[in-house]
């Protein structure tokens, strides 16, 4: 069998396995070990804090092209994608390490933007860049290891899989301004200026939500997951790490403005399976989320519940209850409905 | 400039300077830190040992074809690597996370052997896989980043900068077989079983000298460095950083047997810029290097004397002290003398 054919989750859940299989039980590593390859980030046990490590790539043709991004925009969201994930364990980001690939022909000065674009965002977060490896290869690609650590020994972790029955589901932010802001790039659509600078805002420089996610921590909320894939997509990752259904109120989802007003009909599309967004998705019983709310420094929207369900099935309805459908649900790589960004 | 005519090195000192240049002092990652993008892996102070962490990455049509390379001798070969570094530090490893790209034509059964290559030299050192990242992409792709930490708070580390005028040179292990084994596949090149074997498991099979790093902090050695780029290029790399010369005496540099039967006169040259040994070469003063021979489980050879030298220059000298000349001393990325393994 092919990957195209298995699909990039079927071959995570593969290695996964065979990973699992073969662990060596005894080794210490294992035994620090709190979670591993099944969450955002990685968690073993540290002294002071439980330490926290995850890892991403932008790889040229796949998830980029220099038409679209710009080096400084590449440099930035290379990291952010993974800052992202840490803000979704409730971590905060220390260090990070960079692999990266570049031809032949690339121009000194590009790579240097790249890189500040990296530090741009490293800075924000206090995160100092520790290692990398440069090699020249026929495409861009930036692969980048982002390590952290809880605030404290004692302070709880933000997981997929503690959802349950009865919790009142939430993002923060708006969702659809990354797809909307590709589309808005491959296709050269022209938009009034402020909807354009907000959908390539939302495309090539995601803000990772960490503040957010050590609000969350503090005020009781335990499942969560940064939207990636798609908002489907990752709440499907929650409902199977977490073994329950979902049900999500399409109208409540909050759709970014500037999507809204230039998609039309494909609006809700864009921001149920688009990706990229990495706003975080979490659920929570009715007082910690209204909590939640009060605290934020950004909209946090109800969008649903979970609801207890074998088959983990996620289920759409519009605002009289009534089921809804819609044609895309997320992306995978090696499957033939993939995208190229 | 195209980074073609900086080259590897360059890119790397343009970047970390970047890199150090906008570094925020006040964040308490850069406050914890100890070393930076400066050495075999970066290392920062944990509670109760130093941290380590280091990335590198096989790519292939650069560091390895499919016809030399088997599936799971990749996946040992992308860890080992990195745990080479770590063992350079004088550091035990323990977690690794994995981002690969694979095309979309790759056998499912491939992928699986790489991965138990990974998980078999994993299980080795106590090592537990916690994350990972799969892509698709036309070429193959494995970049590995490995964290580890000291077996104390108090133990020191093995680093680049510490070598000093009068400490003798010495290397663990044979050199020369990384080289010998990638022109023996490449050139499909016949010899005996025995030489075909041992030349093929150095190119193929590194062992990371992470039980040899360990003597060697307990000994008292401060500075060493694994040999990746070649026995020159990595002995430049002390000198820069210890601000010292050195002075290779060549004919006792420990060619590997297998080497010097079958490559005749340019054996010298496969083991002293070949690269790829993952040997660990190292400086010390005289008795603390009697010490480490009479306690380690591999051979460690005396190859030459630190010396100082403003201009930190490298020079090998024949048994009579003569100088000796070399074509090649090594070989980085982006430069027009770069080999395809």
């Amino acid at each position: 069998m092919k990957v195209s054919e298995l699909g990039e989750f079927g071959i995570i859940n593969l290695l996964t396995e065979v990973a699992h299989n073969s662990r060596d039980k005894a080794a210490t590593s294992w035994q620090q070990l709190f979670l591993g390859i099944s969450d955002d980030a990685a968690a073993w046990y540290g002294d002071s804090a439980m330490q926290l490590a995850t890892v991403d790539a932008l790889r040229q043709g796949i998830h980029f092209t220099l038409e679209t991004t710009p080096w400084a925009d590449l440099g930035w969201k290379a990291l952010a994608v993974n800052l992202s994930d840490i803000a979704a364990m409730g971590g905060l980001p220390r260090y990070a390490l960079i692999s990266l690939a570049l031809p032949d022909q690339t121009e000194v000065e590009n790579v240097v933007t790249l890189y500040k674009g990296i530090i741009k965002l490293a800075r924000q977060f206090g995160v100092t860049i520790i290692g990398g490896d440069v090699d020249r290869a026929p495409l861009i690609d930036i692969s980048i290891t982002a390590i952290g650590s809880t605030s404290s020994r004692t302070q709880p972790l933000l997981t997929r899989s503690a959802a349950k029955d009865g919790d009142k589901m939430a993002v923060t932010g708006y969702l659809g301004g990354a797809a909307g802001g590709l589309e808005m790039l491959t296709k050269h659509l022209q938009f009034d200026t402020e909807a354009t600078n907000s959908l390539r805002q939302a495309f090539l420089h995601p803000y990772p939500r960490v503040a957010e996610g050590q609000i969350l921590v503090k005020k009781g909320v335990r499942a969560a997951i940064d939207i990636s894939d798609g908002l489907v997509a990752d709440l499907n990752h929650i409902c199977q790490s977490s073994r329950v259904g979902a049900k999500i109120k399409v109208d409540r989802v909050p759709i970014m403005p500037a999507v809204k007003a230039n998609f039309g009909a494909r609006a809700p599309e864009l921001a149920l399976s688009g990706g990229e967004d990495y706003e975080l998705l979490f659920t929570a019983d009715s007082e910690i989320l209204e909590q939640v709310k009060s605290s934020a420094p950004c909209p946090i929207t109800e969008i649903g519940e979970i609801i207890a369900d074998e088959k983990n099935e996620i289920s759409l309805v519009d605002s009289h209850g009534r089921p809804v459908h819609l044609t895309k649900t997320g992306w995978e790589h090696f499957k033939p409905e993939r995208r190229q960004r």
